[in-house]
Order: structure tokens, then sequence, then C-alpha cells
């Protein structure tokens, strides 16, 4: 089997956390994010271009990660049925001196409705730190910085 | 010269696919397939979801893929010319024991008419399965999943 | 440290180049080009593939490129206001036997305005010639050829 880069690898976990988003498996969602140092928060460009840190969404604590799905598991909540599909781009990855990961992506995401005609649904970034512990990425901390935060349908589901 | 990474030499592999549809090279489309293994399929997202197989469009052979094109390079076929791109994201690719290679990619087509504007073309995925000969690759299988089956301009070049 | 693949450096090259504009750091714009041999042009797509070389606009020495962001800096020119955010797929690098670097990829500029609305801004791709002197990448040069030609804020920023 062939070896993968850093980037490559990084990369690859970018898709998959995509992938799991677009088939809807949403309890497979906590698993990328590292249980012992945890932070999601989805922040508009806006307010994180001045400095000012309320988060339009936050989970603290892989508890909170969990929460954040458990009613879209149980299907709970009633919204409207969208496709959606993640284009993750402009992946960029460094290595810290202290053997953490910085990295970032840009973050288009597409939405279809049950017509299938195609609308634009998030236009965005990511900022992440990442932990590579016995050979598997997680998550400690992702920042989901959003340019689009006139959203219709209220963040319904993650980023 | 640089040795690329297998993930590299796929990714380049859907980028010269692409680049060769965007420049309306129809003539050498089939090349990308396996002429002894060769399937390609577009399906909606819905019906794949629900595992109806009935695909949008079909090609089971090398000769139909060929044929797919023939009205193409001939320009036999008139239509609203278009200009298309599309962007190949998300690639992801596995090796798998018998030593043939799974890959898949999200894909949007954009479209810009005559008077340049732009407009949304398609969003969907690729699911590919590609043989690797005499050090080139091929497509043994290629699976178009489309989000956005509403389109208006009825298919009428290859994805 | 990891090594990375030329293919990695190029396409981290360009997003160290998208996220400076979408960040607004006009005045580091042209350190991505080389000082001796430099050439920034934009032409539509439609003009490209007729063979007409006329560019939309046109940057020939690095001065003209330091003079093309001058007003950006200053804040001299007055415009809308708008977020942009460059998604580079498709990069594509190729070694040249004389020691240069041909690579490309498509463009795709999404634009948010103040309220948090999302359109396309240029559908498009790049066509460039980088060269690689003391371990750093540097732009000697860059066709823009954008599909999107119909441009409602008239090449404002650059690509």
């Amino acid at each position: 089997m062939t070896t993968m880069t850093l980037q490559e690898r990084v990369a690859r976990f970018y898709f998959d956390y995509a992938d799991t988003l677009n088939r809807g498996k949403y309890a497979e969602w906590p698993d990328f994010f590292n249980p012992d140092e945890c932070d999601y928060r989805i922040v508009s460009r806006e307010n994180h271009d001045l400095g000012l840190p309320a988060p339009l969404m936050g989970c603290y604590t892989h508890g909170m990660v969990k929460d954040r799905v458990a009613m879209l598991i149980d299907e709970a909540l009633t919204y409207r049925h969208m496709y959606f599909r993640h284009y993750i781009t402009n992946v960029r990855v460094d290595e810290c001196p202290d053997g953490g990961i910085d990295a970032g992506a840009n973050l288009l995401v597409m939405q279809c409705d049950q017509e299938g005609s195609a609308s634009t649904y998030m236009v965005g970034r990511y900022e992440d730190k990442l932990s590579l512990r016995e050979d598997r990425l997680k998550l400690c901390k992702r920042l989901v910085i959003i340019d689009s935060f006139s959203i219709d349908t209220a963040l319904a589901v993650p980023l």
C-alpha cells in the first residue's frame, strides 16, 4: 500500500468528514472530534474580522458535540429535507513545534431540494487544530467562519 | 522529474478528464475508459439512495461510450452553446487487495452562456473503479450520481 | 517536518495567494510575482478560444502589478464592499525541461454582500508559468481566463 503525505492525510480526513455529513450519518460525526479536547464553533465572517467572539453556535465539550446531532439521529427535528454537498478546497496544513497540526480549508456547500434544483447553501472556511494520536487524526478545535450568514434553513445540520 | 503519489496520479487523471470535456475535445473522452471493461452511468441521487438502479443514461461497453460522443464530434447535434467548467474536489483514493483502485470525488459543473452569465449546471459526485495498466490509469466503471437532476439542457454533453 | 511534493508546493502557493486576496491583504499580492519576469493578464474565454489576445486587463511588468493594487491599499478607490472567497480546484503541475513549471487550476470566486447573501462572482481558470528560485515559488506569468465575463463589479480587485 502507498504511504500518504501529511497533506494527503488531512485532506482525506476532511473529505471523509464531508462524506459522513453528505450521507446524513450524523451519529458518526462526533467521532471526528478529540474526546479530551473539543471545541466547535460557527461564527460569521463579519464578527470574526471585527474580533467579536460570539458564535452563531458553539459546542465546548465532546458531550455538547454529541448533543448537537442527537435530535438529527432520532429524527426528532422536523425540517424540510434537502440534499447537501460539501466542496472542500484550498486545504492548507502546517505542523506546529508542539506536535499539533494547524489546518484550514475553503468550504462551499451546495443544496438541492426534492425537485432537484440546486442553490448555494454556504460559503465559508474552516480553521482547525488537529491532533494525531495512535495514527488517527482528530479535531481538537474547529472554527467554521461563514461568509454567507443569511442562511434560510438556520443551521439545521452540522457544517 | 518528481514522482507522484497514487493520490496525485488519480487526481491528475480526474483533472485531465475534466479539462478534455471543458475544451470540448469529445473525441478524446473514450480514451479515459478501459476498452475491455467499461461501464458509465448517470443516476439521480434520489434513486441511488433508494437502491433503484435505473440510470438516466447508461453505456455498458466501450463502443457505447464512443457512440455517446459521436454526434458531438460530428456536430450533428444542435443545442445552445454553453461554456462548462468542472470543479473536482474531495478526491478520495483507495487501493483494493485485488490491485484495482476505488476512487471518488465531488463534482460541481458551472455553465456560462454566450453573454458571459454564470449559473450552476450540476451538483453531484463520481464513484469509480479504475485500473492501472502499463502505467496508465483507465476508468473501468464510472457512476455519476447527480443531486441536481432537474437539468434544463438535458445531458447534452458527458459528465 | 514533512517534505512536500512539487504538486503540494504549487497547490499551497495557489492557496496562499487566494488567502491573501480573500483577507484583503493587497499589499502582499505583488510578492507572489517574479520581479524580473512578470506578466499578469485577464482575458475572456471567448477571446482566448478564438486566439484574440487583447486582455480585459494586463500588467506587463512588476511595477504595473504593484500599481494595480496601489489604489486598493490606499483605499482611494470607492466601491461596494463585498466578501470574496476563491475556490481553487483541479490544480495541475508540469515540470518543463528548462527548469520552469507550467501549472494551472480552475477558479470559482463566490461573493457575499454585507447582508450575507452569496452569489457567483467568477468562473474561470488560471494558466501559469512559475519559477522556483532560492526555494521560493514565484509567478512569471499568470493568465486568468474567465468564462463569466459579464462581471457587474468590474474587476475592482485582483483575481
